[in-house]
């Protein structure tokens, strides 16, 4: 009675991944919590990069005037000016300081692009298996999600591309490295959606927007070169954050990018400085911004998140899953035989393992599992796992 | 064309408060930045008191294991106690920590309240002259705004606050001491509130709400006591920040606290934690938690703030402005004698004075004066109005 029935729908129905981790708090009260092997969360155990510390240290020790204080809703420009500076060495593309909006995380900068952009009942298409989070930001600015039904390895068909963007259709948001499948859509099926949202865009008379959100950008494995969405599509935005390059996903410290060969982009980003002062983020948090400012050549370590990749994977292989090699991010997303993604989650509990059904994320059949912990969880949750399908 | 109608709407209509901002810009690059006296923001020029760096600095030189990890949603359980502990001790009620969730400001702690109670089309009285931004936040989750007329010193009539409040009606939102006029709302007026409550609750079958927005429950003069809204009625919720406290705007960092006697509090709060997470807001920063946890006794030094209001009080009263003597906050509203605001706004731009007109906060005849400035900008401010009226 308290709430709204929208709420309290959105409540009933309420992400896998939280529900798993509440379970999981019931199953470590009653096997203890050695006992308990939890790879349903995307919680990093990494503590930032040690030059994290320091710069906090240094701001701590000699604070800046009125470093508390608001400044502009886009962010310091110091701020915006670093985060372009990188981004224009990291793509190669040619970023200025106004084409970015400094945000609260990634999940901030999507709900700010989808409020400036969305007219009410407006599709927002997404690629199965998607981060379910994206169902609820469509939904909190009045937008209707359409889903593309996954294709080999992940990646959707030519055919169900075209036939899922449509004359409603304002935004495309594409997730590489994905979460919760670690691929990375490359540069063949990047070139592929771009022509098909080039050629819907001039179909419909006006312009279908690709929102890039890539956290993980960053978290790419075996050497290999990101393939970046924006750099094949001119009305495309990235919205990133620094919870997983420096391992603050706590600090609600995020960015929004606008393709700086965008037409209208001036239009564009003023709309998300306003999107994201009447949201109420008002603006990305004031210390953080200072903090990263000077840490965008800084990453957490890979090497360790690839070691945990190959443990699992190959663990898995030998038990006799079938699952593709992420590419990055710290997601695997093996396929269940019998296809009871919520069966074989409910089972996996049974041995102290917690991972979140791929029902969850629109594709059943799949479960996914969060691999950066540590290690004794990765194990166990081996163990687990192979006594599960024993 | 990039950007949704709703969007460009609201910019087109977007806040004075803004737009003094930027025309201040460009005045300070015409007039020189020493020769112009800017009261359009509530941006307190004060650094925040000593114990916040070294509590910061302690932080920094110790840092907590995983303090920038994801938390649960609601925050940090030692955060949640410190905050029910400090609201019990302050308003004389007993909130327990499962009664706080923490919010990225207050900004956020509102939307995530409007968020979870609010259904599409829902009324949200607001009592004038009120902090503009409360429009936006309404319309972002699907309500419509209602406006009860200002009384005498700024207090609504009892009638008009009963024929404000009808059938549709969902929420109030209460905002004392009060941003744009400095008046607290004193407890013979909450208690009439309270009753209209109860009773119209009673006669449409549901809870009505009353959000009560308290930034400035601290800042208060001359000795006197917090009348608190929470205290006159059970169904209600704070929404309030350590912006105006510590000093802190920049780093967003609030809570919602429910009245410990609401009915079905725990589907409230519930709902919140829900919110805060799929708004994109997720959780309040994470070291700011940790950080304001052993700081809620502390808060700026009011002394200060009142010197300045004593010297603009008199100062205006001594050029013939009707004005009320504010009882907290840092704004005073004073009439301009033709009623014009925003040609009185427009005629102090050319003595160098920023203001902004009442016409922003739903009261057109007025105009606002932030005076949480250094001395110098208040005198010269001072200077400006006397040349302007003169």
């Amino acid at each position: 009675m308290a709430l709204s029935n929208r709420t309290l729908a959105g409540m009933r129905q309420s992400s896998w991944i939280r529900q798993m981790f509440e379970a999981g708090d019931k199953l470590k009260k009653k096997l203890g919590p050695d006992n308990v092997f939890d790879l349903s969360l995307g919680n990093p155990v990494t503590e930032p990069p040690a030059l994290v510390a320091e710069a906090l240290l240094k701001l701590a020790e000699k604070p800046l005037p009125g470093m508390h204080r608001y400044m502009p809703n886009a962010g310091y420009t110091h701020t915006r000016n670093a985060v372009a500076g990188a981004l224009s060495r990291e793509l190669g593309m040619a970023f200025g300081g106004e084409d970015i909006v400094m945000t609260c995380g990634a999940a901030g900068a999507i709900n700010v692009a989808l409020k400036a952009i969305l007219e009410p009942g407006e599709e927002v298409v997404l690629l199965c298996p998607y981060f379910p989070e994206y169902i609820s930001y469509v939904e909190n600015h009045g937008g209707a999600v359409r889903k593309i039904p996954a294709g080999k390895h992940f990646v959707p068909e030519p055919d169900c591309l075209e036939n899922s963007i449509g004359a409603g259709t304002r935004v495309v948001i594409i997730n590489s490295p994905n979460n919760p499948t670690g691929i990375m859509y490359d540069d063949s099926f990047l070139a592929v959606l771009s022509k098909a949202l080039i050629r819907k865009s001039r179909e419909y008379g006006r312009p279908i927007y690709l929102i890039s959100d890539e956290p993980y950008r960053r978290i790419l494995y075996d050497g290999i070169d990101y393939a970046s969405p924006v750099k094949h599509y001119a009305n495309s935005i990235i919205a990133s954050s620094f919870s997983k390059d420096l391992a603050l996903p706590g600090e609600r410290i995020g960015y929004l990018a606008v393709n700086p060969v965008m037409e209208g982009k001036t239009e564009m980003l003023n709309g998300f400085i306003y999107c994201n002062r009447i949201l109420g983020f008002v603006n990305a948090p004031a210390m953080m911004q200072h903090l990263v400012s000077n840490l965008l050549q800084v990453s957490v370590s890979i090497d360790g998140y690839q070691r945990k990749r190959d443990f699992l994977y190959h663990g898995l292989q030998s038990l006799g899953f079938n699952v593709i090699k992420p590419a990055g991010a710290f997601y695997m997303f093996p396929q269940i035989g019998d296809g009871d993604d919520i069966g074989f989650v409910g089972k996996l509990m049974d041995y102290g393992v917690l991972a979140v059904p791929g029902s969850g994320f629109g594709a059943p059949g799949y479960i996914r599992l969060s691999y950066c912990v540590e290690d004794e969880v990765l194990e166990g949750a081996l163990r687990g796992i192979k006594k599960a399908v024993g």
